[in-house]
């Protein structure tokens, strides 16, 4: 099965038609970046409604049996994720209750610094903090991974060690593949693979670069590569590029 | 089993325990009243907390089933509700999201008017708006019940025709037996029988008098007259009482 860790486009019901009919057996969703508790729960009710409009070719996936649910009865699972914490607003008890809700996956810090920790653009990584521990061991027992993409290194390795259960990078790349902010150092990925976790290769431009993006050659090169880092088992993708904003591959 | 349909005191483990002991078999606990979106999250998330720290003497009931499995189980059940729709915060979205964190009561209106509708309190009933017509159905839709306790007699009268399903006075007596705004008039009570509703009676001295709250007899007294106004079946107990504030019957 064919599965992307992290699209952030806009979806509508013909985009997730285009998504099941090629053969895409689930996708990650962005339903939030910054918008607070509000605006999240907002968010998670438009996505109730395209859900429902949409029950013949997508399937809301809340554990691993919805997958195969999906792909028996040939929909497209939907998994739903925020790109952000500042759904919780602080508040430790929100994490059970949007896992409640459906919540799967939430990235640690966007592109900002926040109570849980440092991004990856920040000059200073204060590492995990206080409650980005506490969020951490909460999120382990919803049952929500953790997304570690856009977070600073050394918070990333904080969160890998301290996490009791594998977390992921769902859409990023090696940094000495391509040398970015965003993209990972081998540490980071080594830690990642060592605590079971797995990364997704992005195809955005921005931290893929002119070669990798420049082929479906070039780009599978770049996944050979990084499977020869952190092992085969450790490699996804995440591609990170809106479905309806036109292809950003020359050739795809 | 014994079922109170609206006990809005503080809850503890203690309390809880007694209330077990005691005999009652269910209760319908009050998360809030004037409290937004994220303060009600914050409530349910507090009330997570009791429960899993109760749970060898409550247990959350989101339907009938829940309610025999507490008695089986020889604990009490315990029902989330809320005496104003404040929660909603506008979202006809999140009535759905609310019903799957486990609410299954909500009082459309408290004490004052708001989108939905006209509260007792006010000396012109707006009669059941716009947005009260959205919510209802939705509540509907949901398995929210719907409280009429403190809404205005003419919203009452809209609500009850409103609802595909049956709906509740959870907590008030008739105005007939004791006058008071906060009492529901025999056209309310007669509508809310023909629509399969019930009546919680209250103990709450203000709107039950000096005459029913004086002994058991005078307030059973009520009970069977109420039960000759709208039939046995449309009958229960609301206390309204806090079960940690003292006995308010001077006999109980």
């Amino acid at each position: 099965m064919i599965i992307d860790a992290l699209q952030c486009g806009t979806f509508t019901p013909e985009v997730l038609r285009d998504l099941r009919d090629g053969g895409l057996g689930c996708v990650t969703v962005t339903c939030g970046f910054w918008e607070g508790t509000l605006e999240s729960l907002d968010s998670l009710g438009r996505w109730r409604d395209l859900m429902h409009e949409c029950a013949d070719v997508a399937l809301l996936a809340t554990c691993a049996e919805h997958l195969i649910e999906a792909q028996q009865s040939n929909r497209i699972a939907v998994v739903l994720g925020f790109q952000n914490s500042n759904l919780l607003e602080g508040r430790i008890r929100l994490v059970d209750l949007f896992a409640d809700l459906g919540v799967r996956q939430i990235q640690l810090t966007y592109n900002n610094q926040n109570e849980l920790g440092g991004s990856c653009y920040e000059t200073d990584d204060s590492g995990l903090a206080r409650f980005g521990r506490e969020v951490i061991r909460e999120m382990n027992r919803c049952g929500i991974l953790i997304d570690l993409s856009h977070v600073g290194n050394r918070t990333s390795l904080d969160a890998i060690e301290y996490s009791m259960k594998p977390v992921a990078i769902s859409h990023a790349n090696p940094h000495s593949l391509f040398p970015h902010v965003r993209n990972k150092t081998d540490d980071v990925l080594k830690a990642l693979a060592a605590n079971g976790g797995v990364i997704g290769l992005a195809t955005y431009r921005n931290i893929t670069g002119d070669y990798y993006c420049g082929t479906v050659e070039a780009w599978t090169e770049m996944v050979a590569r990084t499977v020869d880092l952190v092992g085969i088992d450790h490699v996804g993708i995440g591609t990170d590029r809106s479905y309806d904003s036109g292809p950003d591959f020359l050739d795809w």
